[in-house]
């Protein structure tokens, strides 16, 4: 019989698709970063939920619980901020082990409680229950966008445009899995730790690009992930630069101290998950007014590529381009081997 | 240091509570079945979570897949019954080891997928994520309501009402820990698993009774919690008249079935959890008319007693009232020992 890890994630997501049917009149279902969803009786408001499980997206021993809790209101944050919103109100599920000390369910929840309160979106309700293991926290949040910006929607000609450094939330869980902890690190691996336990907050940015960007997403999966989930579905292509991949700075320092290949910090970069930058298509002649208006609220974007009107996602360099494949170079599936 | 299981699950509810503030103006939070919440520009919605964790909600071993989605789905419906709501979408988060059967999660979504449709609440998101452990299925649903019905507002002199018999779900659990399962049982066990795996739902009797209580709350955590939880907070009390107590019929006969003592129907029946039926505090003078709205659309409703200006609850027996403390009779506490 066949099994979840037989089928990966990409089997899990079609299945659900599959399964739960077209989303109602108006609305915009599964498959975005956040569904769109009219109130009946009027309104429309954002909502997406991001599960975290320990063992799985977190170990309790790499960093301090509230670590843990502000990273799962980030990442959830996330996925209103590729839609161009505004969270304003989060729903928190939280299984704990019984022999869990209260001393770190304290902590968690201010985590949890100081990121609500950042971003303006109180917990409201939830669940508290028992688990027999590991620690699971599940986030809903809701949000408001006046014109939301989906996924899909990207144009031959636009230009690809991303937030922020790439491959420093992989090169961090690389150290992690070396041994690394948080705190207590030395400060290089300490850097790459913080890229990964401490997403970026895009909220502004995602406004800013809503008001020019014809497609939107959050780099979650994996860059090279995002970019074919920005093209594919609408039967386009893409071509990156790979000179324009902002690579994180560090990444090379991080990859030569753990004794990686000097072609690590590319694949981070690529590849890695979790650096929960935005990724949008944009019309060319947004660019030189979006790069200001992002610079006012200290984002340096970058340009790295192109959508194409071809299919196939390519990256380009010295004038040559080779056809990326991102599921057989790995990307991060939750149900793969670990 | 303290645990977990030391505080239980008040302790946890109580710390999240305190750690996420107050809900922000014009809101209801943290407290009641669902928050609500006034959408930013306009509109107000009902939002409620229910996590299910494999090993305390349910084993796989027990019951089919399909049972388990549809449950899920019923025990966050019934938090927008709870307020006289009425479902609009769902989001659901669902963990997945990767040694699961395809088959298997291909049923847990269809039974998702049927409830779904039939309370009228399509599935509009979510996340897929594995799992190191068991299946964990965390779903969040959102409502409207013209006039939620909270939690608070029981008057003294106001009577309890029940909206169908208790006690059931509590003996299917005794069967299955008996080492029942369904299907394949035989018909008197079958019922009882029955009442545990299927909860009732009760949307049209949430919205009739929104019409006349003062305060309303589903029975997921048995019934003398939930009376408790209807008066002790704002300083009230209650007087159950034993004989009223609708006792699921069968019971009794579950009960000499398991070897159980003949107090064991009534112990399910006050202290079991998840019967999921509605709990509403209501104006004498309504009853009559309630009694026949309810009536109409199959739901068969009881006075079981009454709400009392002085504080504590009392179970009255005989002419006889004794002092009753859900605390120190059990309940069904998450995080205590299984």
């Amino acid at each position: 019989m066949a099994t979840v890890a037989d089928g990966g994630e990409a089997w899990v997501i079609e299945a659900v698709r599959r399964r739960m049917g077209p989303p109602p009149a108006g609305a915009i279902g599964i498959g975005d970063d956040a569904a769109v969803l009219a109130v009946p009786g009027g309104g429309r408001i954002l909502a997406s939920q991001d599960m975290l499980v320990e063992g799985i997206h977190f170990r309790r021993e790499w960093m301090p619980p509230e670590r843990i809790g502000a990273k799962a209101v980030a990442v959830n944050v996330s996925d209103i901020a590729a839609m161009g919103g505004r969270p304003f109100a989060l729903l928190m599920a939280l299984a704990l082990p019984g022999a869990l000390e209260q001393a770190w369910v304290l902590r968690l929840l201010d985590g949890v409680a100081e990121a609500a309160l950042r971003v303006g979106a109180p917990v409201v309700g939830g669940d508290t229950v028992g688990s027999p293991d590991g620690v699971v926290l599940d986030i809903a949040v809701l949000g408001t966008a006046a014109l939301p910006t989906l996924r899909a929607g990207a144009q031959p000609g636009d230009w690809l445009v991303v937030t922020g450094p790439l491959g420093g939330s992989a090169a961090g869980l690389a150290c992690f899995q070396a041994g690394a902890v948080w705190p207590g690190a030395e400060p290089l691996e300490a850097a790459a730790l913080c890229r990964h336990a401490c997403p970026p907050e895009r909220l502004e940015a995602g406004r800013i690009l809503a008001g020019h960007a014809h497609a939107m997403t959050d780099i979650s999966d994996g860059f090279w992930t995002e970019v074919s989930a920005l093209v594919d579905p609408v039967g386009l292509g893409a071509a990156v630069d790979q000179e324009r991949v902002p690579i994180w700075p560090r990444a090379v320092d991080v990859a030569r101290h753990l004794g990686a290949s000097s072609s690590q910090p590319l694949g981070w970069a690529l590849w890695g998950g979790e650096d929960y930058e935005l990724l949008a298509a944009v019309p060319p002649n947004a660019w030189a007014a979006l790069e200001g208006e992002l610079l006012a609220v200290g984002v340096q974007a970058a340009v790295v590529g192109r959508v194409e009107p071809g299919p196939g996602v390519w990256l380009q360099r010295a004038g040559q381009r080779v056809p990326m494949d991102s599921a057989s170079r790995g990307g991060f599936d939750h149900f793969g081997p670990r």
